[in-house]
């Protein structure tokens, strides 16, 4: 029986052990796509305490409380720090299998050096000394940054964002990157006309120029673009239910903005007709700047309209949709490289049947000019653990260059996710260590150092060369 | 090599053999979704042959038959007992690695004592040796639910049913629970207005009284639904191609009705409209009783038209479907749950490719009023084997908790399937043990006794407490 | 460590070496789908160079240097043989985990002997050794089928082609038999009227008769079956994106097919209607000749209008597509069933996660006829590899009869493909050796006779019997 969460976790074979521990383990973090507060790594403060850290934002784990039938008060209400913490830590020995059993224990142990099984008999031990820890001046947000070797962190940021924290945290001299991602995901959701009018006026204040026509809305996104720029923003990110595709024409976009600034939903045929112009007009811009541009699609958000208005969005009522996509995805690439303006594009699915359709997806539009050129994200949302990492990576070595893979991203809210790193390389090391250990794959010569630098590639590598931060 | 259907059959690990023969084998069964006949547990008399025990209803076989290149005299048509049991012997040995050639083993093991393997060389001598032990006093219906440790079952059974023969079971004495399930299926069917008008005659009838408006139709399913409730129903099933959730009024709903009583077929629209107001009608009423409710989603019923005219439905002519239902499915839940009246749910899906959609789904609607308040259904149907199992446990590990889970199920019509139970505690045993050898669950101190209880919990006692029989 | 792509590569137990070395390696291959082009084989000229041979026609290749960054007049463009072989030499360390990586060496070794990796170390060793071996007698397309040990192998034809070549060679008193297969996709293609309309002309060219009507379509194809049926033929291939089942009558058809040659595009409805009807006239025909007949679904092609410009179609810009087709495929079988005249019928789906969709599909139409009538076909394209072709084989084994599969096929343009056959009955014997090992399957006795048939049965006997060559 091996150890729990021992210094071989998830590596199951002695070529996994070698991977990880001499060529994955010691690479710096390179965190291209995540949701952390810009703000909160600006001020640097003190963490009041581990729920704050731990609980006060996390959805997968008030996800897993109300399946365990914890009431609401003890999650987003107003219980005390110690009697939320309580509840999860009753909750944690039900999540056996869940990856945030997994998460909990590898944070415990490599932010505060805590081996012990988080349950109802540890919690007030675990509770006093983690915020016994966090007091230390070296716990901050830059201090656990550093701590976990952090090299690079992309925020996603709103074009209407003012970058106050980033240009705050570079003057600083802070010398991990906090770089901004561009997510103008408000600039094409005509379908609430009185919010969209709202972010437009927001805009266009942030742009300095009035917003009455679709050029000049054009306009006032290129100047947020290229102020993002300035403040070193090197990709995108796009948040959708599926793509969008349709046909249509400057006219009718420039009437379907109008019409809908003048407060006027427009019909699901011109939703769909400016999202899709939307579409090509971010990534003409992405292209122009060189810079990559990511696709998160599959959710079905904000399902239960109770909680939406007791706690917001964002608050653990999202889940995987079924959205038969392919064709309107192929077809929103193939109007970009026609154009000679495709960038370099990272899909990620939230519905994992999609995998083999992305995998092969991205094959349709490599034109190599660069290696990897179009990227299958890494497992996304629920799909991040291991068997999810595991789907993701073996429909991409089957389907496509494993090799030239980006690589894992948080995509967290949480100053304590970066253990996913290292959750992922060992899974990755493992994958490509059992194939070794089964003749799959020549371990000897010109192979053995292909397969050490594929790992360092894939951990490291590829993201610097790829996005080039 | 192990031994084939040894007792340590499916348990790979010594965690796995220790969690099943210590933990999982003993306790009672709990079948809380079967197809069994209330009136052959009435009757209880013997079985004419293992053939008429065997093969009589049971279209998985007839399915590997025809396959086998049997021809359809010898599945459902007038060939004598020995026959019909010489084809399917013949047929065994081609099934190797469907479950029918495990359950085919189990079985003979389990109810008859015998060890033999089923083929064309053995087929003569089991037969015989069935045949005479059927003979037996205590190889009756009762008396197999009696062998098989059977603590409650749940039928499957129409509003409009008398419910004799439940009401038989239990003045009889019979130590073993035996409950009807509310399945209005028909109530809804207003694609078929023939058989929709003389259903709701039938309903009516057994109301006592007169069905001419939607009130009408309301009034009398509640009063079926009080009378259910008192022959011990604690739950509803309903079989769906999809979910259902359009927009709807009182008065469109009655307008259909009326009209579809009159025999007039509704619009694809209108039949939408009446199921999604019949499925919320039903919700409602299962949450003022505090039943839990079923949905058994995802098929394409019946789809050899030949057949069906030739030997009628549910003899094997049923298949996968690929429907996208998830936006309806959150907002049929989202319904019930926005006016505080959403039941105890499970969700079955036919189509594993929706593992990952369901097992988010539930998420978004468990509430912290009880645990696992929103169940993922073990792998239905043709899931309902090793690989689906673990499918389904697997998906619902990672995205919810598989602590909570209410476990197994035969959904069967025979008296036989009980082995079904200890297939899946042997695959549920296997996979924790797995993952306790592989280090990614501890297993020693307060968790070797959740991982212990864990499993207890979803063979038997999470089972107990979610139904409240 | 196992020895890379060793003697027992694949086979993962003693059980599975067994099987695959005394059972499956010998056996002659029937390779009942390709796409050879039979003017190469009548030919049988010898290959101009290892380029020529391995890179000149395969898509596969193409995309994983797209997607290594390797440009394109390396690929399709006017590089000589060495550049674009020391591009590939550079590209295969990339591939480690794709399919290719095993292909390459296991046809540098079946072929040529090469046991040597490539990679740019040994390219051009490799590639002057290749082309040496290239230029001896046995080297030539007939000489590479003899060393396969291939028995027949059926082509991929229309309707309207002379099969010239498939006389020729039949003439020649070649013993391996080469057969066409009656593929008349373009047939049905009224989506383009004016390619349709030069190919009906074609068309009737072929057949002697000049086409106006649907009756002369008809009797056009009927001739052309009739000529392929007396060339050997006893299977047809149909390439469709998904199944088409809509209600039309002989009336609409007519009108659709007369204003479609006029050079007027049908709407998307009439053109469903007339794929419909196609589908179904397809059916009747292979019915009254006793073919089989294939359906290959599910794929968005020439996804990159770029490069189909640049390129044409084959050239690696197609792609998996997400399409949901089980209604309208189960409705189309049951046209052709409840008319008596449903062929023996092998689905093959392009999106695995319709693996169990189609498992479960084929069963409600198997009809005791023969077995396995109906097929679920082999891993197809981008699922040829082996986990592709596990996750077909356990769907068809845990929903259907994995003993009477029909196995293997190419589908392949190469003459250097066989060895997908070996990969094949490797995985097959790797599979049923560890469900052997685990005691799932028992193997004493009748059923190690069983066993060791099912695997000869899959890999030869089960083809031989089905497509009576």
């Amino acid at each position: 029986m091996e150890q729990f969460l021992g210094p071989d976790f998830l590596l199951t074979t002695p070529t996994a052990r070698t991977l990880y521990h001499e060529h994955a383990a010691a690479l710096p973090i390179i965190d291209y796509h995540c949701h952390l507060d810009p703000a909160i790594i600006d001020r640097d403060e003190n963490f009041g305490s581990i729920t704050q850290l731990w609980l006060a934002g996390d959805h997968y784990k008030w996800r897993a409380e109300r399946a365990n039938g914890v009431a609401e008060r003890f999650i987003t209400g107003d219980a005390t720090d110690w009697e939320k913490f309580e509840q999860w830590a009753a909750t944690v020995p039900y999540t056996l299998r869940n990856p945030l059993y997994h998460w909990t224990h590898m944070e415990l142990r490599t932010a505060f050096g805590i081996d012990e099984t988080l349950n109802p008999e540890s919690a007030r031990r675990i509770f006093e000394e983690c915020n016994e820890q966090l007091r230390r001046p070296d716990m901050t947000p830059r201090g656990l940054m550093r701590r976990y070797g952090v090299e690079t962190v992309c925020t996603t940021d709103d074009p209407a964002d003012s970058l106050e924290h980033h240009l705050n945290i570079r003057r600083s001299g802070f010398e991990i990157k906090v770089l901004p991602t561009w997510r103008p995901d408000k600039a094409m959701a005509v379908e609430t006309p009185v919010a969209f009018g709202e972010y437009i006026r927001r805009l266009g204040h942030a742009a300095g120029r009035d917003i009455r026509t679709f050029a000049d809305l054009r306009d006032a996104l290129q100047i947020r673009h290229d102020f993002f720029e300035s403040a070193g923003c090197r990709l995108s990110d796009h948040g959708l239910d599926k793509f969008y595709a349709e046909d249509f024409d400057a006219a009718d976009i420039d009437r379907i903005f109008r019409r809908t600034l003048d407060g006027h939903k427009p019909s699901e045929h011109e939703i769909r007709q400016f999202k899709s112009a939307m579409l090509v007009l971010f990534g003409e811009m992405d292209h122009a700047s060189d810079w990559a541009q990511q696709f998160h699609y599959g959710t079905i958000r904000n399902s239960n309209s109770r909680m939406m208005r007791a706690v917001g969005p964002d608050t653990g009522f999202d889940s995987i949709g079924e959205f038969a996509t392919a064709t309107e995805c192929a077809r929103y690439l193939d109007r970009l490289d026609s154009e000679g303006k495709l960038p370099r594009t990272i899909l990620y699915n939230l519905n994992p049947s999609a995998n083999e359709m992305i995998a092969t997806m991205i094959g349709n539009f490599q034109d190599g000019s660069v290696p990897g050129k179009m990227q299958f994200g890494s497992g996304w949302w629920f799909n991040d653990q291991a068997d999810g990492m595991r789907r993701q990576m073996n429909a991409l070595s089957l389907l496509g260059l494993l090799s030239r893979f980006v690589g894992m991203l948080t995509d967290s809210r949480s100053f304590l996710s970066y253990p996913r790193h290292e959750y992922f390389r060992r899974t990755l090391c493992d994958l490509v260590g059992a194939d070794v250990e089964a003749g799959l794959i020549p371990y000897a010569g010109y192979e053995r150092e292909r397969v050490n630098a594929m790992i360092r590639d894939i951990c490291y590598n590829n993201a610097r060369e790829y996005f080039k931060f």
